[in-house]
């Protein structure tokens, strides 16, 4: 857990890559903005490069703290690279909707996105960990599973990046037209989009009975 | 558009980088999953470094023949970067469901991924293309806005990246778990999730009735 005296204030970027140049006015540089964000995604979109290239890779993820948390195989190019100290960038998107403005020029999406710079580190208390990720998929579903044997373990690699230099952008909201087009006959408004969560399919080779998470499932907020 | 027989096969991976390692048996390298996975995006997650480091940025997208499209302000990073020639990796992911297995090794997710290497450059027929960009996001709006002034349009820059250098990754289905766990006594199956269309929001200053792309909203697919 970072120290918290370390951790970037809710109004200003905490470094020069993390400034939000375009439409300034939609960053936010808060950590409860940054952890809403992280916490609503079950994957990230990973870049980072290596000799042949640079390369964007979608992965699970879950938050602990301070820091966004990944796992993969060991022998996976990800886990491979980023355990080599590469500097990577971690980004989340949420997108909420297509913004029709009376313009052209005026239309825009509503979303929230993180952006996450650093160096992925190594996590030692694997099991911990994955033990969390598996709670931020289904809580409660830890105690009911197969736990991962030593050989299972031993190949999985958790890996976690520092929350520390990050920024979000979140837009919100009907459009904003220019003045003089809003005489403009064109709708104006916003078409949402939300993550929904339908209901669950059963494994046809399981006779057992959903548990609360399942039976929840298709009803709570995703 | 690219001649065909540039095309990679729908079997093989068209370079090293965009071979599938992890679990290969969810790779597809046909154009057909291709196109379905750039049409269902909103946007996409583009990765490419500069001075500062490794960038993963997300932003609109569309698909015309074999090119993927983006566009920005002709100020802003991405674009200014990506003019440059850098090597870009562009990425999109839906995420379909959380796959509950019986032992805590075998959970996965359902998704379906598309990444594209290559380098974008400039489009010429900018009109034209945003246009293409309006009937991906709103099928008959591109009629009724005021259309882009040469000002704005002057301000904009589109991009494309070619389709050639692409991979996608899928994966359906229920949990495959091993057999020695089936009798394991933990509900599996999948927590589908679905990009759902809500009712559409009409901007409070807006009094023109909805044309029929609005009203469909919210009753058509995702």
């Amino acid at each position: 857990m970072s120290n918290t005296t370390d951790l970037p204030s809710t109004s200003q970027p905490p470094s020069d890559r993390t400034r939000v140049r375009r439409v300034a006015e939609n960053a936010r540089y808060d950590r409860a903005t940054l952890h809403a964000i992280i916490d609503a995604a079950y994957l990230c979109h990973v870049a980072f490069v290596d000799g042949k290239g640079t390369h964007c890779i979608p992965t699970a993820c879950w938050r602990e703290g301070e820091h966004l948390y990944i796992h993969g195989s060991n022998g996976g190019r990800l886990i491979r690279l980023l355990q080599d100290g590469t500097q990577a960038c971690v980004t989340i998107t949420h997108l909420d909707g297509l913004v029709l403005a009376r313009s052209a020029f005026n239309h825009s999406m509503n979303y929230r996105s993180a952006m996450v710079y650093g160096q992925f580190e190594a996590v030692a208390e694997k099991q911990a960990s994955l033990a969390a990720l598996m709670d931020h998929i289904a809580p409660g579903r830890q105690s009911e599973i197969r736990a991962g044997s030593s050989k299972e373990l031993a190949a999985t690699t958790v890996m976690r990046i520092a929350l520390g230099e990050a920024a979000c952008k979140v837009r919100t909201g009907p459009p904003v037209d220019d003045t003089e087009d809003m005489e403009h006959p064109a709708w104006a408004g916003v078409l949402p989009l939300v993550q929904h969560r339908a209901a669950p399919v059963v494994d046809p080779l399981c006779a057992i009975e959903p548990p609360p998470y399942v039976r929840a499932w298709a009803h709570a907020p995703c």
